[in-house]
């Protein structure tokens, strides 16, 4: 009977340890007598019997017709760990989006890149999940079509004709998100030392992208109405760049954007040099009027035009577009294909379209743009007087890049805050060139809460 | 009144061109005048004008206090095309993803790779719907951490603590699906020019993936019981590679698992040649038992685990996991916020947590391993009756891996059959060495219809 008894502790151990590494927890059924005697190499009668001794210890309990549980007796619930403590993280292109995705429901984030919950369309949201619940078999439980969502991408082709953009159908395809869609274009344009224009300062991610795929950056200054022109045309003769990345209508981080003129002369040098242009249209909808799109004036000759909702509807909803040349598409969908069995959750496109269509859409993006005009106004004083100066009075959208008091390095009063709680996102993150410690980005819909300042003021003083 | 006059004349020339390219179509919404006169560089009442007269046109319709709409007299609503005709594409890795993505709802598709919407836990899907339409509004509207729901990981930590295998928190995240895992693993550990070590037959994403990543694939038989150990020693040998891609648990095409002696040979290995494997456990949970697992042997120190949710829950809903080392979730982490700015949608993993542990889907798996067992048997008595005969009979999931009777080169058959609106699935596009044109995959829970049969034996007999 050595054997027997043995095994059985074997298989007690077993379970001790999956309750002690909290792989089990309080609550929780043990693996079924069959399975775990098929996982433990022994029989069904040695696990009955571990079970029961386990239960006698008060360790686990029967419940009878239904198996094994864990008790009440179990260690507390385990709080699975974050990865690295924010403070251990370099003030890199990750910065920012590592710690605000994983930052705590209630924290404050006057650093991050997104409206609060409160200010999405939350309703229309609930309505929609509501009707998916209702919604064919085969759009609950199939994949989605290679170009994704048809209802989808007809209304941006019609949203696009509204700019005067003709898109035909197969320049159209959607993605897993935003980000994916410029991923996706840069596998398929470039090569590793290629070298890619950005402006200065840019998003964080375009640069922590752009590195992924171990190209070349070179930044080129944007001004009130654009990049600066002579500088651009400087960077496209010595370094003969691929493609230029941008946003199109409220740059990030300056909320500024590019005057018809600039677009037009963008263009031409586009023409000249054999240069792609990447125009990412995310922060469109903040606009109180549309400014100059590059693809409006093009017409997907040079430009490609990237987007999507995360902003605007829900950045839990994940889906993304280009728009480009035909045959751009049909190689890019197969990347698409290859790297992720196709691009966005046909839930998830059906849930765009139909608060996109609901006609509550229009109406909540008005209010969002009213609440944001005040916030702007009201952030822009009250950061005026800690001696913080906008660069620049954006016509929409949640951002203001602001300079701090010349002796004052953002990255330090960014560090400092982070210790208070308090997400920032200071200026050389933005910038190729680290031409920015000097300045930083607010996102004003995140800076209601009285802590916030108070915090910011302290780092400032000290 | 010249200029006033062309003016006008120029707006309802890109209304009407628009209505022609079907930019907006009957019963669409015409831009409004303030923002058409923006995007036209005219003035407000220059659209009005233009606007009144193509109403007198007919062609569009005042709507009073509402604005402007494309009449019923307009072209009928465009269907967006698909991309490239079927039949145009070669037999390549992409051949049956592309056509079996792109197909019409009521397609036959014994070549495709999961199961009819009706196979599928409908009800639990919709139940979690609603339930989710309930949801915190941060759950709704916001970015996930960047690690993935925390409730989904624990259900992973714990389903593999049922398999012997103790994961740590920080070994594991969550990805935009199981492609997506595969592909942030190519991108983190392979340079262009690698070696991976396929099954031969495998997967043809694999291979379309990989070929992605400018990696040398070599391949190596695959056995009733796991790779040809002989051919797999030497391979590692002669083409030192650094990864070795496989299903474990019912590979794809075979259906066969790997024996537990292979198993851990292939382990040592691993360890002796400091090869990395990744086991994709997708079709896991179609075993009436579990095999024997890389990973739950080797404790992720070698074995790399993926999967995901789309073969047994929903492909709608899109999202994939990694398990492996914790140095190397951290890094992967960074490649998905720089390539997706985070991992899968927190609607879609909230769905899939809720389902899991909804109760009804272990019941669910049972009933449809039951049918699967049944279709099985019947496709194979069918097929035997056309001289097709399965390689293997597995011990569960949906597909059967066969010969054709001699003289027949499936890639022919495929492509009669395409023509009759009936996908298949030639052996060539899962063999790496091509040595698989006599073979086929059949996916016995979408042969159910008789067209399938008669076109098959139409086929069969040209």
């Amino acid at each position: 009977m050595q054997t027997e008894t043995s095994q059985t502790g074997r298989v007690m151990a077993a379970i001790r340890a999956r309750i002690e590494a909290r792989a089990l927890t309080t609550g929780d059924r043990l693996p079924s007598i069959r399975r775990f005697a098929s996982t433990m190499g022994v029989s069904p009668s040695t696990v009955v019997e571990a079970y029961d001794r386990l239960a006698a210890e008060g360790l686990i309990r029967a419940q009878p017709g239904s198996g094994f549980y864990v008790s009440a007796t179990a260690l507390p619930p385990l709080k699975l760990a974050r990865t690295a403590t924010p403070q251990a993280r370099a003030v890199d292109p990750f910065w920012v989006s590592r710690q605000s995705l994983d930052a705590e429901d209630d924290a404050l984030m006057p650093g991050c890149g997104w409206l609060p919950p409160a200010w999405m369309p939350e309703a229309a949201l609930r309505k929609s999940l509501r009707n998916l619940s209702r919604a064919s078999t085969t759009l609950l439980t199939d994949y989605g079509s290679s170009l994704g969502s048809l209802t989808l991408r007809q209304l941006l082709i019609r949203r696009a004709a509204e700019d005067g953009l003709r898109i035909e159908p197969e320049q159209l395809m959607l993605t897993a998100s935003g980000s994916q869609a410029l991923d996706l274009l840069c596998r398929f344009l470039l090569r590793p030392g290629d070298v890619v224009l950005v402006d200065d300062p840019c998003y964080f991610n375009f640069q922590a992208l752009l590195r992924a795929h171990q190209v070349k950056i070179e930044s080129v200054p944007y001004t009130l109405d654009g990049p600066d022109m002579a500088a651009f045309e400087a960077a496209l003769t010595t370094h003969q760049p691929r493609l230029y990345l941008t946003n199109s209508a409220l740059q990030n981080p300056t909320g500024a954007s590019i005057s018809p003129q600039k677009a037009h002369r963008l263009l031409n040098l586009a023409s000249a040099h054999d240069l792609i242009i990447v125009e990412d249209e995310i922060f469109a909808d903040f606009e109180p009027e549309p400014s100059t799109r590059l693809a409006a004036l093009d017409g997907l000759t040079h430009v490609i035009r990237i987007g999507s909702f995360s902003k605007t509807l829900s950045a839990s909803i994940r889906c993304g577009y280009i728009a480009a040349k035909r045959d751009w598409i049909d190689g890019l969908v197969d990347l698409q294909v290859a790297s992720n069995f196709g691009g966005p959750s046909p839930m998830a496109t059906e849930i765009i379209a139909d608060v996109l269509t609901g006609g509550s859409y229009r109406k909540h993006m008005e209010e969002v743009r009213r609440r944001l005009a005040r916030a702007r106004r009201e952030a822009a004083e009250r950061l005026a007087r800690l001696g913080i100066a906008p660069w620049n009075v954006p016509r929409g959208g949640f951002y203001l890049w602001c300079r701090l008091p010349d002796e004052v390095d953002s990255a330090a009063i960014a560090q400092a805050a982070l210790r208070q709680g308090v997400l920032l996102a200071p200026g050389n993150i933005f910038s190729h060139a680290r031409t920015a410690e000097n300045f930083m980005r607010f996102n004003v819909a995140q800076m209601t809460e009285s802590k916030v300042w108070e915090v910011l003021e302290t780092a400032m003083r000290a």
